[in-house]
């Protein structure tokens, strides 16, 4: 596409959604309807009107494509959404919101503004996540998902505050007896590979083909690969019909069928049935957008995911089968097997009126509305691809949702557009939450235990990880891998069966030593033990997983976030011969004896009783093996006595230094090998804040 | 000297002193006097009777002259002293003394040893303080020390445990009436200067003079000058009759002779008159170290600090003039007047019997006894002279009695042999300790006020002297300085008037923007302000004293000294344009005015209120003025409420960092000079361990 036509066709797309926006918001019937709040979770309807223009003066102006703000007052108060996390939020803030036409006002001079951008503002391709211009499309995406939020708040609403206007009419329900509804039947999928993931953000998008041409949020790079086991599929969503079945069984009243969240959620709620559902003398209406309308059994029910699930375990136990909802791997594997594309009809992009419609409408392949009608609840949380970035102008999108209790909700609604639409898009919500969502359920084992997702943001662990396998400052080579190749070095010549790393944190230098040097064969078995069990996970984590991701302070509170995985470290190989344990460098168990090799870095200058480990190592290696110790003895009483120090006093009247106590304790089992050599460190505590250290480390080799 | 005649010279010295002392020791009478304590503060006899052969053995395995220890449960034993730091010392521990009998032989032990490394360990000239050798001379002079004391203790002991040895006995003292001894008198002293100190300990001892080639302890090296006021001082040292009218005057019963401390310690001693005074029913009798014999009037009394300083209160009471102790400067002045050689006779090194002679006996130029007899109390508490350094081998020799509360005495006594009779020699004690020393006393002005001798080991202080004027790590260069070289260059063009460094610490900056570039003008007006009275206070100390001292942690209690002088600095002439306050940078007083810059390094991210400092500070700022501002940003709830963190944190959903409200709050009034730089800096916090950080520096200059 040339530089004109790309200017023309983004400045369409832009203007179509920005207008369509606001005339959504034409369905609030007074201007008290966009100050009252809908639910309590939420801002009044007035935020959202001003925050999707809002949005794209902030990243407008961090992508350096405006020289300044347009209303600093308003881009403040219609910054940041209410945090969703909580159903017992009671946010009484006394917002001093603006009027209605001044916001209307205001979203005038935004659209100018945007629209001088496109038309004028230099230009140079190709369209991609580092180009400036994908602030752009990232404010109208980010609008589009407001557009269906707000459609959701409307809909939740107080009718006397909503009218219906004739571009936002839903679709004519046609009656149908709750009995006559087609009942669901499981249709079985065979076992496959699913790959979900757009790949390296950086890449050029336009030379990619398809999807990958397209937007999209940092959560849908990188990638994920999985070999799904066969499972089967309801053919259609779960209907107001099939659900009721549930309400009628008493499922709201029962609580076994409810885990303990749900539980907790269903209790506070006082729920009874699902939300849209109007309860009428003679039966039940249903609430669309801006109307009641008689229950269209033959609808698909919107409920949150807790009764999603409440549903599957009742369903489970009435039929004995193993009813869950599905993953998002298992969803992939529908759509896949579907052969949909972006031009299969479907109930979304607002193609087909402003509701559901029956879930027995569109086929696709075997199923019905794999994607378009309602949302369909996974029982996934969502996480992040490997090879996650998070994108830097907006770096807290996808982060907070990564902290397992954000499921992922596929295949998209009726008033889905753009990036929604997208088999890529990947998006997530707090399982107490309504959209204009449903699900079908599958049959199948139980899921894979949920990728562990969350960036751990434990200050001292994340330093670790960092420190242990992430990049060097001041040029100081990295720590553990020294240590083990000074190791690795002192142990040629002699048998390499067992090593010992005590203290090991999150254990570089146990892989090390279990890699070997370069050239060479490393340990056949090396066992790494910490008394702490927080890093321990990490380095269990970083084997079972592959990867590990956490959180950095860079300034206050700050962060920025990392990846390591085993591939990229090179440790895949050699990370079977290692083991971790937590364990107390004082008392360790029987079992660890006969080793050729123990290192204990920085170690002794945080035990309790340094002098009972250096007097019962020798037991525990082989004779002439080797002890190697590191430490900058840095000896505190938070961590040791100081009746416990090894040295660092006056003794007898003279200065008593922990290397003169290393050789009182160790000559008697041990002889040194070499001098002592000092090894530098570097710690990292924020982005311009270190602890540098020099460790002195030394060399002993076990007596015959 | 050839090497020969030095081993012959040394050997010969060496057994001497360590046969006289074991001689000494025949003056106890039993084993018991050996176990018995003579007084509270001290060990019982047999420790100091092992001590100086465990003390050769120490120093030389320090020094690399002995392979190993010769018996390390007598070397542990054996090593400490009793800490004479308080007169309410109640230690009753229960050492396992060995027998006399092992002591002894140990003794012997150590003489074989001692006798081996002189005769036959390698020799490499010259004898210096760098020498290992030197340690062989540390050990006599060490042993001679004892001598003395341990003559005092034995003196101090019960008389049925001590016996007279022919080897060891007193002058006999020709008997005086107490109206018959020769009146005091006053000599007046013409105003001159003193040089003291050996100068640097490195330098060649065989290449020096006289009693530089000598042997020294580390208080004697460095250098000090003074100009002494004219003063006269008493003809004699004060004698036992002369100190009777004190005590007939009650002088131990009128508090008002006695200053806080002394009176403190009266109290407790229940002194009532000199300790060696024996009270008898028809007069006074006085204890020698192993006898007791009818009061000699005429030989000096010997009393503690407290006691002599007493009496110069009564003295002066009675004749109306300002009668005190001389300073250690004015008794230079007496030994320099009055022509005094190692020759000069003198009742010293045990030339003349075991005790002291009468006061009218040796004169010395216009004066009696300016040397020898007893020990005469200065009212100078001990300081390091400039240039002093620890000896590495023997590091709390000296530098524990830096302390403020250890008073020289000088001359020597009867007993006083090597090191101790020389004039670089520099002894002090407790001022409630007895020795065999008495006192002059002298008319003059007020002393001036006594040099500032501690070592600053407030950790945080110290390792602030050491970042603003200590040694450089990592190659980092010397931040202060730094950031003074960025402002001076910021300043070029502009006026140099005023300039103040808030949140100076302890000063470098302040003083190398009064220094101004290489070549060029400093400020005329420097003001450097802090919060912390302790930092101003070292600054303070730089400028008054020229130097300061200070200890640095080297590992666990294990501390290392260091010292700064202004001259080394090359601040010596700039200092008189710099002033140091207290102040508070958020709550500036009204006269911080009209600054042509103002320099708040590593500051606001201290503040409790760094918005407030940043909206007042344009106030004190000439327009065209600079401001320079660093900080690593590491924002802390400990230092600053987190509601007042300029940055560092997400505001309105964008990363908000301290440089964006650096701008938001400075924008008004001042214009960015240049770009943000980084300026890296080390802190040192033991000698393995460092905070390496880099603050970002911003430079503005106040609009017009």
């Amino acid at each position: 596409m040339n530089e004109a036509d790309l200017r023309k066709t983004l400045l369409s797309y832009f203007e179509t959604c920005f207008d369509r926006y606001e005339s959504l918001f034409g369905c609030l019937r007074s201007d008290a309807a966009y100050f009252q709040k809908s639910i309590s979770l939420r801002h009044p309807l007035i935020f959202y009107f001003g925050h999707t223009a809002t949005f794209f003066v902030n990243k407008l102006l961090l992508a350096k494509l405006i020289p300044e703000r347009i209303n600093p007052r308003f881009e403040a108060l219609f910054a940041v959404g209410v945090d969703e996390m909580s159903w017992d939020d009671l946010d009484e803030a006394n917002y001093d919101w603006p009027t209605v036409a001044e916001v209307k006002a205001y979203r005038q001079q935004v659209r100018s503004a945007v629209t001088r951008v496109i038309t004028e503002a230099a230009w140079c391709g190709p369209m991609s996540w580092d180009n400036p211009w994908w602030a752009i499309l990232m404010g109208i995406e980010h609008e589009l998902i407001h557009l269906e939020t707000s459609s959701v708040l409307i809909r939740q609403h107080r009718l006397d505050f909503v009218q219906p206007q004739s571009s936002w009419l839903p679709v004519n329900a046609k009656p149908v007896d709750c009995g006559a509804v087609p009942k669901n039947a499981l249709v079985n999928v065979p076992a496959g590979a699913v790959t979900i993931g757009k790949g390296d953000p950086h890449a050029d998008a336009c030379a990619s083909a398809g999807e990958a041409r397209r937007y999209g949020w940092d959560n849908e790079y990188g990638v994920h690969y999985a070999e799904v086991p066969k499972f089967s599929a309801s053919r259609m969503l779960v209907s107001n019909a099939e659900f009721l079945a549930f309400v009628d069984a008493g499922g709201y009243a029962k609580d076994r069928f409810w885990n303990e969240e749900g539980l907790g959620w269903r209790r506070f709620a006082k729920a009874m049935h699902p939300t849209f559902w109007v309860k009428q003398p003679d039966g039940w209406a249903l609430r669309l957008m801006c109307e009641e309308v008689p229950m269209p059994w033959d609808w698909p029910v919107e409920v949150n995911c807790h009764e999603a699930a409440a549903f599957c375990v009742w369903k489970a136990e009435v039929t004995g089968m193993s009813v869950r909802l599905p993953t998002e791997d298992e969803w992939y594997r529908l759509y896949d097997l579907s052969g949909i594309t972006p031009e299969t009809p479907a109930q979304r992009r607002l193609s087909g009126g402003c509701s559901a419609v029956p879930v027995n409408q569109y086929a696709q392949g075997d199923f019905y509305d794999v994607v378009g009608n309602v949302w369909q609840w996974t029982c996934t949380p969502i996480y992040p691809l490997a090879g996650f970035e998070a994108h830097p102008i907006y770096d807290d999108f996808s982060i907070p949702t990564f902290d397992t209790r954000h499921n992922l909700i596929k295949g998209g609604s009726w008033i889905s557009c753009g990036n929604e639409a997208l088999r890529a898009s990947r998006y997530a919500f707090r399982r107490h939450f309504f959209q204009h969502a449903g699900f079908r359920y599958v049959v199948g084992e139980a899921p894979l235990v949920a990728q562990v997702s969350h960036y751990e943001d434990d200050a001292l662990l994340a330093q670790y990880a960092e420190f242990h396998f992430g990049q060097s400052y001041f040029d100081v080579p990295n720590f553990p891998r020294a240590v083990a190749e000074i190791s690795l070095k002192a142990m040629q010549g002699k048998p390499m069966r067992r090593a010992l790393d005590i203290g090991c944190a999150v254990g570089r230098t146990s892989f090390e030593l279990a890699k070997g040097l370069p050239g060479a064969l490393g340990f056949e078995s090396v066992i790494g033990v910490d008394f702490s069990a927080r890093f321990i996970n990490l380095a269990d984590e970083l084997v079972r997983d592959g990867i590990v991701r956490y959180a950095l302070t860079d300034e206050g509170s700050l962060q920025s976030f990392r990846e390591i995985t085993l591939a990229k470290l090179g440790f895949t190989d050699c990370s079977a011969k290692v083991a971790f344990l937590q364990g107390d460098a004082c008392n360790l168990k029987e079992n660890h004896r006969e080793y050729d090799l123990v290192v204990a870095a920085n170690l002794i200058d945080r035990l309790y009783d340094p002098a009972k480990f250096l007097d019962e190592i020798s037991q525990r290696i082989v004779p002439g093996g080797v002890l190697v110790l590191t430490s900058p003895y840095t000896w505190l009483e938070e961590h040791t006595p100081k009746a416990q120090w090894l040295g660092g006093f006056r003794r007898d009247g003279e200065r008593y230094t922990t290397l003169d106590a290393l050789h009182a304790h160790l000559s008697r089992d041990f002889e040194p090998i070499g001098a002592p050599q000092d090894v530098p460190f570097v710690i990292r505590e924020t982005a311009r804040k270190f602890q540098h250290s020099v460790a002195q480390l030394t060399c002993w080799q076990r007596r015959a």
